[in-house]
């Protein structure tokens, strides 16, 4: 990257096969389970020439890729998301030469069984949950380890217990202050492991997933709201209390704002034991974004989890 | 619409405002209750002059509709998407004289109580339960009601209990043959009430609905399936077998296919109880689409869910 | 469809494959031609036992009807989607006995050339359209035809010439008479061909398509609009009026509402010659949807484009 | 951020509106014009106290800067998606103590005439282009000033003069070299500019977009393709060279597969002057990512244009 004789040069890069639906049925007798992945893979390392001279001598193609994640799935089993990108990367680095860093992402979406009648036999019936995605992404560079898992999706709602007062006012301000709001909110969240070396032991990453939503789903619940941002850093910094495998959380929370209807107009007042009616926006809405760190780690997950 | 000096002359028409999003919170105490609903309003009448010459003079416009469903969500509440979509096509049938037939479509999303720890007080937070939508129709003419109510992307899955075998074969026909296959379809469903008169008994539209959607599931779950055609007929069966107050039954269901990925060249086996690999496809899929019908009952469902 | 011995019986039912992505490119030389469809098949006829019982000895599998859409692009070349459409329904219909009626859906997305400099080559960069997408139906029972085309998301806006004045007001009623507004809307369209028969001359599809294109845009640039109602008319009138081959129109016509903001908070007045701003709302929407005939003709483009 | 009394500590963050839907019109007399943005706003600064304490006190809501983005398109105009970024993001920054960083990013949709018959006077209707979404993020953070412009879903396909040969073989390798191919993808694509500083003279924002759109179209269509990251690198160096204002580019080009249909089974050779037929696939995708740099300028566009 450091060729001076030509105008353009070569800066980061990466390629690989993105979006691998995998979905892996064991069948231990009647009851079976299931996992259902999208898994993308993004290979860097001595990759000068395919971009200068179009020659592919260290280029693994996609499609070796795409085959390996099948594969894999077949030969190390799912244990986890996190888990599976670690058994993926861990091959891409050492297996290739010119390959120096693999960064593997996951999508996972849940399933649960179907409740049957008791005369039905067997537990292979499965319904996808729906709620969140869960996210894991692990990155190797063949001596550390990185890896961030995550949730998108997850749409929450407080109906009271939510205010905005004492906010700037400039000559653009219209906004009246307010004592009680709906708050919503679809939760985007990554979080970083202290786990980087093989020889430390890892996470258990199920269990690890589980309690974390869970966390975000009560610091939620349970913050009385002076501000979105104030409800965020809790939500982050529950994490980090109750959850020592993590070091960083990254948020971004969309302010889905429900307006309350004015119908004044028709006679009526819109509020009440006996409820209050709103308006669903979609755009524009409120985006709030922050790290929380643990104190003394490092922040490593990207600002911008959006596209520019 | 027998104007005779036209070339081109007005048929079926139709207006409204689409997509209102109302979500009513009531707030009984410390515990609150949420309905979260997306409605589309249609009106159709005596609407010959405003498409001929421009004339608004029988034109209701369809912002006062849009007042009209969050007016009417305060006024009489929310007892159901259908017991909704009742109190606004009698509104503008009744109030409105060149307003002949009025038709509410309603999309509901369900929401599930966060449990928070003991210390907190309250049941005033809420996470989207995510799985799928739920969906009512209502048309009036001021004589009779027609009420469809469905839900649309519910996605299952059955590991086991499928095969596909003794099909036609011709010289397009690749296809091997099989006694096992998983079974996955995303399902689209409408079911129609026998209830069209005031003075017959309404259902208990949300009872009515917690019971279908269970029927749906179990007849996926329970049917050995020897074809996607065979599991459609039985779901929609058990609806009618167990439901007296539907007389007719619309799926539509796209076979998601999980391809067995194959792994010889890499000298993998995949099968057996330690598990399967699959490729979860997106295009093409199958669509296999039916009505079940109540003996002796008609077809009123439009036998197109899909566009064009 | 008569077995009066169930309960519950098999009314309309169709299957196929859907959304089969196939691209055809023919290489003349230097000039390369390409065609962009997704097909989608729908077949019905004998096929109550595969319902009742499973048996699939009337079934051509989905994956055949797969097959053969690429084999007809490759034996009959894709001369246009309606024509397409005609080779491979008219296959399944005089093929297979139990097959009484084939539709076969198509989209089209148009691709145009990029402009190399004059040193470069040939004719074979293409860039997406990206603008509407067509789209054809035809419907075979093996002895009348049913050609419907279309388009979707043709976006459209009229800056001045819009007004809506003279509307029902009723308790509801907040809304503002307007002598100006700006006019926008995303075209769905359908029309119907008088040809139904192989006897008949085929209609030049390909013309026809984009003559009925510039109708409905020229049509919608042209009319000073008393209501959307009355620009809607006029574009379904405009075609009945040039294209002689269509019988039948259908419209569909979102109310892409653009709201002058209120800017007088600002000490801003939001208009005059150097211009206004507006917020392009997404939801709710106005929906204005309308059939218009030739006089004489029958409507048969069912009136709900829309899914329930 | 610094408090060392705290476990969980708060790290980058940012707030404000997003996806503000902004329409400005210019009506010249009967010529009129378009200018049609989606734009967001994140600001940073010295907001601690909001996260930790829930004090708005630093706060300007984010409906101000709501209100801020549709008075300033009244103020100042729409010149360019980036001149307008400038203009909010130096109001953020200098008027509000608090405020240290300012990010503005412009989606922005284009609109071409609509040619009207001769009898129609006036200039004032409009179709939506579809094509690319073209893109703009300016950020400031009082002193210099960054300037990222961009498109996304710019779909091209070259039908000749692409191979895939002399690549990586391993244990899971299974794809065949292959001299001829179609190329396609989808074009997501930023390019930061050398301006940094209100003493230089500004590029001229439109006219660049315009020139380095057609750079890479053409870069795209006269490469002989022997890799996609060849082509990725032709695209970027040519901007490199022929747009002196413009410090590097970064490239996301998904490799849109279109596979050879094998048509053997049915006796049809795919292949011949008179064309051959694709399946353009949908996922898995090749995904191809670089940054081509100046020689001597830094990368600071960051190299996850895409979401964990």
């Amino acid at each position: 990257m450091t060729d001076t004789s030509r105008p353009a040069v070569l800066g980061q890069n990466q390629y690989g096969k993105a979006e691998n639906r995998v979905v892996r049925i064991t069948r231990n007798g009647a009851t079976h389970h299931i996992k259902d992945l999208n898994v993308s893979v993004a290979l860097s390392g001595d990759m000068e020439e395919v971009h200068y001279s179009g020659s592919n001598a260290n280029v693994l193609p996609t499609d070796t890729t795409k085959n390996t994640v099948f594969a894999f799935a077949k030969e190390h089993g799912i244990e986890s998301a996190e888990q599976f990108g670690i058994h993926l990367a861990r091959h891409f680095v050492t297996s290739q030469e010119p390959v120096h860093r693999a960064r593997i992402r996951v999508e996972e979406y849940a399933w649960e069984r179907i409740a049957t009648s008791d005369a039905h036999e067997g537990e292979h019936s499965f319904v996808r949950r729906g709620q969140e995605t869960r996210l894991a992404q692990v990155t190797y560079d063949g001596e550390r380890w990185e890896v961030v898992s995550g949730l998108k999706d997850l749409t929450v709602l407080n109906s009271t217990d939510s205010e905005f007062r004492g906010y700037v006012k400039d000559r653009y301000t219209t906004l009246q202050e307010t004592r009680g709001r709906v708050l919503a909110t679809s939760v985007a969240a990554r979080w970083r492991f202290h786990w980087t070396d093989d020889r430390q032991p890892m996470p258990d990453w199920e269990t690890s997933y589980e309690r974390t939503k869970q966390h975000l789903l009560q610091a939620f619940a349970e913050t009385y709201s002076l501000s979105l941002q104030q409800t965020m850093y809790r939500m982050g910094a529950r994490i980090i209390d109750h959850r020592d495998e993590i070091a960083e959380v990254r948020l971004s929370l969309p302010n889905r704002h429900h307006f309350q209807v004015d119908l004044e107009p028709f006679g009526l007042e819109n509020d009440g034991e006996d409820g209050a009616v709103y308006l669903a926006a979609d755009r524009p809405y409120g985006l709030i974004e922050a790290t929380i760190l643990r104190n003394g780690c490092e922040a490593l997950i990207p600002a911008d989890l959006t596209n520019l």
